[in-house]
């Protein structure tokens, strides 16, 4: 890939002053655990993406008032098992209250925690098994704990979800590190989406937040199971500065190369999160340039892949080029269709917005292949975005449909 | 229902003055009649509700032409086995030649024949099997022939769609009939949703036109099986004045009462088209009342009745409020989580953002049933909204995914 980022381990413990721990509390009828906590050493910058979803979770606008007060912060706790959305005022409550205990287990204020939840919605928290967890969660926290964190957020995914990058800055040596959970559903439930990030550089926190965003934007918000946005989706990140670099300011080539650093950590979360969608066989990715601007090129990628047509074609190895031109074609982006070419991996399917004669035998073979990646090229411009989905298998309307009454 | 309005048998030929057919030309593979044509005795004024997708059939640019023109129509001419899209400038030249022909047949002026197409997209129509049967389809015009027009325009519908209503304006009987195709998938190729729509009333042109996309916007545009809009979409309206009433004019009752026998007939054909969505095994309505405006409600039922989550969820029988809830709090319209009201049929599951105990038992046993009712209450405001859909079943996928190359 030739990206300029060293990949290495350890997740959200990899950058330097962070520990992290995961335990099970018994929230998951499974015993698995669903309890997940981040702790950096000192104070940090926080930033964060929430969902943009009406119906938000306690946690959500408990987040957006910590977050709106631009103080430091040091802590991320989160709990899969009980969603806490949809639970009123008790809900807010309760979610104040976890802050509390976990402030006060670390002797930080609560105001410096900030709070994350998945899993059944309508239902209130767990208080007292959340409670008598806690010192043991707070007693694990190592800074070998991000994969155990990172299996501590995830409910029905199949996979745990992590990254961990390194470069040079200005001569110092900068980490950034990341977990993540997606499409898994719990019933009666939503899938949420949920990322964390840590990092050691120190950074002027408008700027730490304008990274973040800029991120979710080329990441998370490109990718899609089925189109449906949760009430407890969020990307959180803590900046601490341990690596001893002077805080990196706005519009330096540091903030750039620090930009890019976490693109790729969120691209590399939200591709796992994509392949590991529910029943999902394979990751697709929908490359789209030559649009009017970026913003653009990204809408479209993002409508075709959330298309059930398209994702029906590639679940059974159809390479039905006619399903992706009318996806572009419906995402509110003005379009000349007798420009438009469409490539499956190296088989061109369309020219000039008419269909070639192409070897329909090799196409569906390499639509057997994972990833499966689609261009399409508007021939308009030079902006240009990809997006992420999986196929639409049996198996995706089986995990949602079933009986749960 | 207390409809003022008679359901009369006829489809589109139970209005005076019009004849209609439907035979088949050999476009589809089993033989199934391909070609509709749709006649009025004399000068009728036309309306039409185009794709928006930016990626256009032939018929629709053409179509989007002679609409333009605002001059008095004869016929709608409809192939169903062959969609024209994607076929570059000689698709446009073989779509007017097919309007020319018709035009010959019947001894009118291309220019007062409206096309339609629907059918394998990125192929050149089949321009000997239709010309070759052109005569006897103009030979088989019967002013009985409306449901023959009605079994001619489908593609893998399960059944046709039709509809006749009669009402009484200013002492005159009106008619409006209507025949519809929907959701069928003919590989490599999409779901088109085609109405063509006839009246006997005298109309001025500019109020046919709005009457037209109001009840677009009421009722196809209200329904949805998988969100993919099709290249080939139309809606297309002939009004010929032969009940003798002289013509109505915009702001009068007697437009009202024909808006609203119009809505009636778009609406009946537009659930006909949901219920048979591929793979559907029942429809879905979701009723949004307490929004701040129609349009707001419109949305936010599109969006619940569009959520793959929701869809399976019916499939499944599961009485799923919380993915109703989230799928509401994603449609982009402001609304207060902690108001939000849901009822499944008589069932109340949702009350002030919080769920309600109920018997799950009998939820799920009505889920069962069809049509599924699902009613959100914003308590925000007056506006109202309706839309429909189907359950999302292990057949859609074997339907679209079904290996093709």
């Amino acid at each position: 890939m030739g990206s300029p980022f060293q990949n290495i381990e350890g997740a959200v413990t990899a950058p330097r002053g962070f520990r992290a721990s995961g335990i099970a509390a018994g929230l998951k009828p499974s015993g698995a655990p669903d309890l997940a906590l981040i702790v950096s050493e000192g104070d940090a910058v926080g930033a964060g993406v929430l969902t943009t979803n009406q119906v938000k979770a306690a946690c959500v606008t408990y987040n957006q008032k910590i977050l709106a007060r631009r103080q430091p912060l040091r802590a991320i706790f989160c709990n899969a098992g009980q969603a806490n959305a949809c639970t009123g005022e008790e809900g807010e409550r309760n979610n104040a209250q976890l802050a509390y205990w976990v402030g006060e287990q670390l002797g930080i204020p609560a105001e410096q925690v900030l709070t994350a939840s998945t899993g059944v919605i309508g239902r209130q928290l767990d208080m007292g098994k959340i409670q008598a967890a806690l010192p043991q969660l707070v007693e694990n926290l190592s800074t070998e704990g991000g994969e155990e964190a990172a299996r501590a957020i995830i409910t029905t995914d199949l996979v745990t979800k992590s990254i961990a990058l390194e470069t040079e800055i200005l001569g110092y040596t900068i980490r950034v590190g990341g977990i993540g959970k997606g499409s898994g559903m719990i019933h009666p439930n939503l899938a949420t989406m949920l990322a964390f990030l840590t990092c050691d550089a120190a950074v002027e926190p408008s700027l730490w937040q304008q990274i973040l965003k800029q991120a979710a934007d080329l990441s998370f918000n490109q990718i899609t199971v089925d189109g449906d946005t949760s009430t407890n989706d969020m990307l959180l990140a803590l900046a601490n500065g341990k690596s001893g670099i002077p805080t990196i300011q706005p519009d330096t080539e540091a903030a750039q190369v620090l930009a890019e650093m976490v693109n790729t950590a969120c691209i590399h979360l939200a591709k796992a999160i994509a392949r590991d969608g529910e029943g999902a066989t394979k990751l697709l990715e929908i490359r789209v340039q030559g649009a009017a601007d970026d913003a653009a090129a990204r809408q479209i990628a993002r409508v075709i892949a959330s298309s059930p047509l398209v994702k029906s074609a590639a679940f059974g190895n159809d390479p039905n080029w006619g399903r992706v031109a009318a996806a572009a074609g419906r995402a509110g982006i003005p379009l000349d269709s007798r420009r438009l070419e469409i490539c499956l991996g190296d088989f061109l399917l369309m020219q000039a917005g008419m269909p070639l004669p192409f070897d329909r035998q090799a196409a569906s073979e390499y639509l057997k292949g994972d990833p499966v990646i689609f261009t399409v090229d508007l021939h308009q411009g030079s902006g240009q975005g990809v997006a992420w989905g999986c196929d639409l298998s049996y198996d995706y309307v089986r995990i949602n449909a079933e009986y749960t009454t």
